[in-house]
């Protein structure tokens, strides 16, 4: 008789759970699942139900026995789980919306996990997810919480600092994107490239490169500086970087570093897009409708090969990597969001930073990187300070902290400014913003 | 007979100079000044006989013992010297000039201690800087290096790092001023006011306020974000802050802080400003000009009032405050720049900070704060970041960490500006950045 | 009209409070108090009303407007109180004698503040200081806590930890008396000696003396390894060290460093005096019944020289200092238990420790030193982690670390001996640890 | 054609080499070693060529293409090899003795890696260490240092801070042994246990146990205060600790730490021992020249199973792991001494460690603890402190640090008894001491 072992996934309604699905399936072997519950609100009830219809087609044809439930019942959902997963989007992709137009009329980077989309997607998500944390805490409190859902760092900041729970991930692609694209760039297998990572969510560095072991990073740094390999640094980086600063820099960095790096650069492409193909929560609208079209045909047993464009590159591989992982003790190394606990030395040890870290049973341990190099420390400081002052508006429902987070993010451009963008976007998400109505 | 006590000031030909002979006549009762060597370099001969001739005349006329030497040898001022004051501007006006101008052309923030003005400055102050620590450590090592000259905050930070000097102080008029400020928007008398500094020079924050020993922050903030009390907020921070910003900051700032927190007004103030009345620098050199001419009447023989707008408030008071207290080991409190030692956590401990310290003869003591509040911690350490790259490229005359200095500040729109900007500079200080174009 | 200011002494029935009178009486022009209540328990009644007629006759005496209040009413004492004094002993003299006599019969040292003696004081002495804690936030929750009571480390420790009390200072005698020696050894007044002292209380050193402002240290340190300076030395140091280990340490030790640095010879020389002369406790004894009886003396209005021998040198001098200086918001520098604020690094921010601290109305504020010399941080640390546990057994009656805080205690021999001597004396002192007795 | 890859092993010549040879067979697969070069002293000579005359019957044997050099040559050895392990002695067991016999007739105890024996042979290892480490730098600079040479954590220090070589790795049996140890006691596979191990070179702690993941570290410390349990107890810790103790510290201790927690015991125990058997070397002494006659049968061609009784249980288990998984990057999980790197905050980053590290071919990187728990940190940094001062001591050739370092350290009575032990250790091992007799 096989022993249960129960996936409770939160947002399961998501476009994104295909991929989910996918990676159970693979590594079935390894993690052998026996029922996946996958919860949504009332909302998303028909997506739930025709994502939830291709999930059992795929498990189905891939002849496993797990059981899929469909279900509006949080708690249900919850009992006795063993991992919850958890990727919703509170005020779905219409709030993403106004996250990205909002800013830019004031002629500030809109965007759904930096700066004022950043500050508001977590203003909308932290009270959700502790609320969740308290039923973890009551109906399974043992199982393992994997947060998906953006901010991905502020959301697991916030767990750590407000929450009873302490076995909880942070989940990120940007990492493992990170990875492939290096091992494209050289034209190995991606398994033979290990890179350590350290930072935070969607602003980690990855301090060194290593190909079968060995430090590969100079050679590394020079083909994303070398202008015939501007199409491939695209692929990582979205814009090349002057090689003089890349060189001293001395470190790869992320995508989302473009818009602290490469500010003005991102802000005129910002409204340029905004102007001829809407901002990417309206272009992903509709991949989305799209896609769900797609999911309602019920010969389709498959994850859809148009769902990459979705944007969650990896997203399976990392998913179930990290599952697997605790669940066997494997004991490999992972980038992570985790409790800092010394790892990197200027930021406090009781706060989330995305770290590579090897992956137990017992959960995450951050491999001490000693500091981070001086040239990269301030800017990962300064979001950190805004995650801490965001966490604290969202439990406390406090407007003057929401003003501050905002005004001392490096994308805004004033005090005032920032209060003026902060009004207009709390009456706009009001109705998912119940502490500062009270 | 008086034991020797002898003053050697680098940059003795400044339009400064009167201020601090003027500090050195009011408080000869406890710092019985035997020697002040002016010294100053070939092109500043001219100016340094004008205003030696005018300290001269002020000493007469006090009927103090204090000889003054007017030299262009500074191995003979530096010979046996009690302690070194430094005020030079390498390049003078014309080169604050360009570092005011030339960012301006590419929309981003000119200003002769912040940013890429604040950068160049550094690259061409902090060999000279450095060239003087050797002198002195054959001259005079027993010499208390008191430096003004800025970026205060970079150039100590170089003298810590590079340099076998350890007994330097760096000290700006910032927080002297903030204190002065405070009791005029308390209306009393300055003497009862303490304020807990902490931060970085141009980049510091009253972390409490005292009044009688007593804390009045709260008050002193509420008054700062009263729409009525506009006139003198302007006094202090130039332009009213967001009252829920500050508010939750809950500290005080400085006048720099505008560049940061205020970064888009700042930016249209210095654009209008360099159109309608020129840049600063440009300011200034007529103010200069007017200065000099005033230093040339005979019969002057006190600190002409018109000095105060040259921007220099309080600078005597602090000079003389600091050379009194290491001289009579007075313990009082001070804010000054010198080695963190532990006292802020998150920056390293050989650092520059400028923070509350007790002012002995053995140096300045900091005060241990524990942490910066976590609102104002990242500004703190981008800031750090920027003058350490911005000091080893001045020693290593390294092209790229240059660059890279510039483009991990905060007023930087991207890493390509930044090289741009870096380009056309290095080009304009040519004649001062030998170090670069070996 | 005066304005009130009320000082509570608990344990007021102390043969040290003449001292306290004697010092407010000479700092009255400072520190003009208007109430002095002497509140002691039941068992101290007959000692308190000797010596509250003793300080009342005192007063008198000096001419001065000082109310004296005898009470054993602790809340009426406390009530709208500005000063706090404490300096009780559970369990009395004879409770001390215990702790002196138990752990000797184990061949381990027996003494107050250190070892098996020290952690006893502390199980009995912290919940009553907490209870204390409780009293003042209700009563008067703007008063200062000046806790004299040993061991005065640990009740700083657990009162910091433990209560809502932020205002407290631990103050001992031993670093001015340290002082006052290197003065008398370099024949100057101690006015002009500072030391910089870092550490814990009875495990503080002297990192630096200077006379006049000026390090000397080295010279203190030859003096201190003269052997014709021995007679001094014995003052200072009990012992005389080795010439070789003083000299590498590179800093002052204190009197209580001994049963450390010299732990073999201090258990020797401990079993020799109980058997010839008594243990401390009961030298104590004999010597206050001697006081008590001087005390009756109606004529008497001084604080009588034999009180010196007590060994409470300078207690006055430090009292009254400190408190003066919060009074006054003075800013001067005087060593206290206070909260560490990174000021040493390797201890964490919330411990107490004893350091040179600038004492300002809003407390005192530490001077950081970076971090204690190698050679001193493993002790400090060995014993800030003793207090810690024991504290933590004080609250909570955990016997188990009760037994571990004195098994990794450096003048433990063994756990199982460890074991045995706090069963001994648990039950020794089971009448004033009801928390370990549920 | 194979790759070359040769070892070099410095003290080739001792009794352990067939353990390391036996270990290289074992896992021949993994880690393809072509040249094996042993390497002695003239005064080794004749245990080189015995113990090299077994290795190679032992490989031919085996039947693999394993090439051993027999040398007293050290240049030759190290010429190209890229891992050199380090076993050697100065001064032979002769000297151990010494270390052991000499403290004990001051009623100290005598032990070769901790106290005085510690200090002695740190002070006559550590110039031959850096030695070898200039040899290195100059003819394998890629080489990997592994390091078996007591005292591992002082020497590993001392290679850190007084060398220019990074890559080097102190390793030490003892956590291996606790692992087996624990094994045994659950009766489960030892590959199924993971100790989190933090800490110093005997003086490491377990700070938490895992069996498949899954910390059982309470049924473990229940078990190991079990008196139904003591032969176990045994095992691993020599002699069972107090119940109430070993719960309220809440790690596993190692064996060494009985020199501390049960100081008094094992010195009772020292002193039977080296009357009615002999010191430890004595011991060894007569089971080495067993060994030697053992391993002088010319038929003999494995390890013998007496050397098991030499002490190096699971040696060749820990050594080969170790060098295979960097030779692999393998990422797994092993106790060696690295760099701290922040690992540990409350001890300097650039400090040796005992700590749990992913081993990869870039070197061993330490998994952050945060902190050691409380009980435990005042010890850790003690012997950190010894280590440092007697690193120290043995650079420079400076007596006053070597009695210093002697003083400091918890087994040592008092100062003045460090100095006589240090005098006359210090004449005993004058012919291996140069620095201190120039």
């Amino acid at each position: 008789m096989t022993k249960q072992l129960k996936i409770a996934t939160i947002g399961g309604g998501s476009s994104y759970t295909p991929e989910l699905v996918e990676g159970l399936i693979k590594h079935y072997d390894e993690f052998p699942v026996t029922e996946l519950w996958l919860v949504d609100i009332k909302a998303g009830e028909d997506k739930l139900n025709i994502v939830g219809a291709l999930a059992m087609r795929m498990i189905k044809k891939a002849g496993l026995p797990i059981d899929v439930h469909l279900t509006l019942n949080r708690e249900a959902a919850l009992k006795n789980a063993d991992f919850v997963t958890t990727q919703f989007r509170v005020g779905l992709l219409e709030a993403r919306g106004k996250d990205e137009r909002i800013p830019l009329t004031y002629d500030v980077i809109g965007q759904e996990t930096n700066g004022a989309g950043g500050l508001f997607k977590g203003l909308r998500t932290i009270p959700v997810i502790l609320d969740i944390c308290r039923d973890i805490e009551r109906l399974c409190p043992n199982a393992w919480l994997i947060n998906f859902t953006n901010p991905a760092g502020m959301v697991t900041e916030a767990v750590l600092r407000y929450s009873n729970i302490k076995k909880v991930v942070g989940l990120c692609n940007v990492p493992i994107g990170i990875e492939m694209g290096v091992a494209k760039l050289l034209d190995v297998d991606h398994s033979r490239i290990r890179i350590d990572f350290a930072g935070l969510n969607h602003m980690v560095y990855g301090l060194d490169v290593f190909l079968d072991g060995v430090s590969v990073k100079d050679e590394v740094v020079d083909k994303l500086t070398d202008p015939e390999q501007t199409s491939f640094v695209k692929n990582i980086e979205g814009i090349g970087y002057d090689p003089a600063f890349i060189r001293a820099l001395g470190v790869l960095t992320c995508p989302y570093h473009n818009y602290y790096y490469k500010h003005r650069d991102m802000l005129e492409k910002q409204h340029k897009e905004a102007k001829e193909q809407g901002t990417r929560a309206e272009v992903v609208l509709k991949l989305e409708s799209e896609l769900f079209e797609l999911y309602q045909d019920e010969n389709l047993a498959i994850k859809p090969p148009q769902l990459e464009e979705r944007g969650g590159a990896y997203y399976s591989e990392a998913a179930v990597r990290l599952i697997t992982s605790i669940y066997n003790d494997t004991c490999d190394i992972q980038p992570v969001n985790t409790r800092n606990n010394g790892a990197i030395k200027s930021l406090p040890d009781e706060s989330a930073v995305e770290i590579s870290s090897v992956i137990t049973k017992d959960g995450p341990k951050p491999i001490a990187i000693g500091d981070l190099p001086v040239a990269t420390r301030g800017l990962v400081q300064q979001i950190k300070s805004f995650e801490r002052l965001s966490a604290e508006a969202a439990v406390t429902g406090n407007y003057d902290l929401a003003v501050t987070a905002l005004a001392i993010n490096p994308l805004t451009p004033s005090d005032t400014i920032a209060r003026a963008i902060v009004d207009e976007m709390m009456e706009a998400h009001k109705q998912y913003l119940p502490q500062f109505f009270k």
